[in-house]
């Protein structure tokens, strides 16, 4: 069994209507609904941005397998001592899968080293998401392309390092392309970042996001040595 | 359930007493049960080199998702329109295992595209293997390290592409390190690489041994998109 | 002085009046001509498929450092043997740039191991080709994203090993994307795939196309180590 | 003409009588004279952590393509704003060399985004440094491999992401393997790291060692596009 605590600021969904509308309880319910439709086996929770410790607490993280981010307006009020903590639990090993705007989250940016910087245009326009790695978990029962519509704009240059795995490739009628499906391990923490998920448009409800999102808990989670592996120390002696 | 063939040449077994001594009923009757002793769910069957077609008929290959090879002193033996069916297979998505002296046999040639060499010694030596990416699903229940002994010895340059993911490296007494587990992804199937095994060794009962290789058939099942990927061929008109 | 062979199957301009009004010497001529002008200390010279083995001797192909290769629709034409001489000769350490339907071509299959195939659509549409790894040396002096108008659409999913470098991302009007700039270390060579270059399309003429090439001959050409890496051998004595 | 700065945090030789006797002038010294050594056209300064912003100002590292960083038992002492003064000149172009203890440098963890541990045992061994690929440029004139003894040991599992590329694997007498030549990607920036260089050995005078610096500084030095790709910033209208 799978632990899935899916994470999300909870702002927009208090302060813009149009964003109400949509996801009346908040965008971590509605992702915590699609785990729970694809793969009833999860065992998943939610945690906000304004619950004590915003819902992350040390006995929290020790029981997330996987967790799962959804930030944007207030990712600068993400408290510094709970991201080195989850931080730490990704590099012990607990997958992490960042959605859309978390690209600029304090998490991500620490776990990159780079700036993660973007384009992006809100002109309701149609995204054409193409498989580039079919063999891939992540990929399975993903068809060759599918499209969402509207959706925000992202686009080139993505300031990540080059991702271990590229799964996902976008295409906007505006003119942009993005990588859009990227893996990436830090430590014994597998990490995947998921580009779809704009806060006024119904992303989180479509079949195949809701797909791609329950193949990545999987993939993620930590299947590793059972053996510790973290930091420098003296070792054994020599081989005698 | 994953339906496994192991395929070796078995032509030592038969010409080396010492092989005989150690793999009676041939490697690939050790693997297979190997295999069947770790993951008791694994449909495992064997095909050897004087078998008709090499024991991998279409109708064999169409019911393999995962094949393992074991070939040395007999890679000229293999027909080429075997190599070119097991080809085409890896390509639409089943998975391969490639052990030891199997570096040199027709089809990893022909996957890799490089010549496939690297320098070896028999000299009863002692090889160290190192876990260098812990959080790869082949490392599961894998230390830090375990040790064969003795073992032949593989050294660099080993000419392969720089595979996907490097997960183990082995360190020799005699003085040469080697990427011993090495993943490639070609088309729409998954590839592990994996070093140790020399004939006149009992490498293949060792358990640690033999978790990595029930590992690496989890991993390299197929798990890809259900529609097909492969060809060259015309696309849907463009978006209107 | 880096030594650049530019080689074409030279068969449309024959038969073809559209192609000859583009390129009326050649293809390779007017490549040739974009080296030279973007470097002029290149030494350039071109062979074409109807050259007594295919203008790829021994000598030639033992004084080029990089080999640009054009085909299209003579790919079964060119003799194996020369296939093998060039792959032998990439392995030791020449450059190879593949030049759009060159994806096809016996050597650049026999190089990935994989089917290599593509989408394609002839539409005159719009090409915007994204740079994505703006630190690559292939990327010097090339913009964030450059368009060519019109081109032939190639669209994934591109059958390709991933490649060890992305560098461009294409975006077509009509709903495609496609890895448009890989690179790929085989043996001692590199190899870079570049895609644009349909033979109807003055794209060889456009200044961005001729630096990304010029830039790709620099990166290609040979600077590995000076001792031989290759074969399969037994090794020096143990460390005593 | 690339310009490069050598940075030490130049520590144990004002501590260590042992160090003083091996490196008087400070390790940068000899890092410095090294590489004018090797390439008599690169511009080569120092800058230690004692001076006024550990010598690396913003006009020094405006003129600096590339840093080369050695620090070991003071990395505590860097002080934060410098360290974010050299991660941003890295995203936006300018080359980095991490060398040998350097891997527990604020600056190496923060662009790694892991805890960038490993093992060590000082014992007076031999490492033996393996080309694993020879195509690359940092390896053009270094043999297949080369010994250094003695040198302190440092062992996997090595806390970084996967490298971009892999060029060297060393091999100690004690039994470890480590990835002591790797390179990263960050921003526009280039990175490589190279272990090698215990204070209390003459490493730094070692001609391949010296070699395999230098062809490090022209690798990583500054190649990109000249138009800023940095930044989280709405792009041109969509495509009319």
């Amino acid at each position: 069994m799978i632990r899935v605590t899916v994470w999300n600021e909870f702002k927009h969904e208090q302060t813009h209507e149009q964003v109400r509308n949509v996801y009346p309880d908040g965008i971590h319910r509605v992702i915590a609904d699609g785990l729970i439709e694809q793969e009833p086996a999860f065992a998943v929770r939610t945690a906000t941005l304004p619950e004590p410790e915003h819902g992350l607490t040390e006995d929290v993280l020790n029981e997330t397998d996987v967790l799962i981010w959804w930030g944007h307006m207030a990712h600068d009020d993400v408290n510094d001592d709970i991201v080195n903590r989850v931080h730490e639990r990704v590099l012990n090993g607990m997958g992490l899968i960042v959605l859309h705007s978390g690209h600029y989250s304090k998490i991500f940016k620490k776990l990159m080293g780079t700036g993660c910087g973007l384009k992006w245009r809100e002109a309701h326009e149609k995204e054409r998401i193409w498989t580039v790695d079919p063999s891939h978990p992540i990929a399975q029962g993903v068809p060759e392309y599918f499209e969402l519509k509207p959706e925000e704009m992202y686009g080139e240059h993505f300031d990540i390092p080059a991702p271990d795995e590229l799964i996902f490739v976008s295409w906007f009628e505006g003119g942009e392309v993005f990588r859009s499906g990227c893996t990436f391990r830090r430590g014994q923490g597998k990490i995947f970042y998921f580009r779809p998920g704009h806060e006024t448009y119904p992303t989180y409800y479509h079949p195949i996001i809701r797909r791609v999102i329950a193949n990545g808990v999987k993939w993620a989670a930590p299947s590793g040595a059972g053996v510790p592996f973290r930091g420098n120390h003296q070792p054994l002696e020599p081989i005698g």
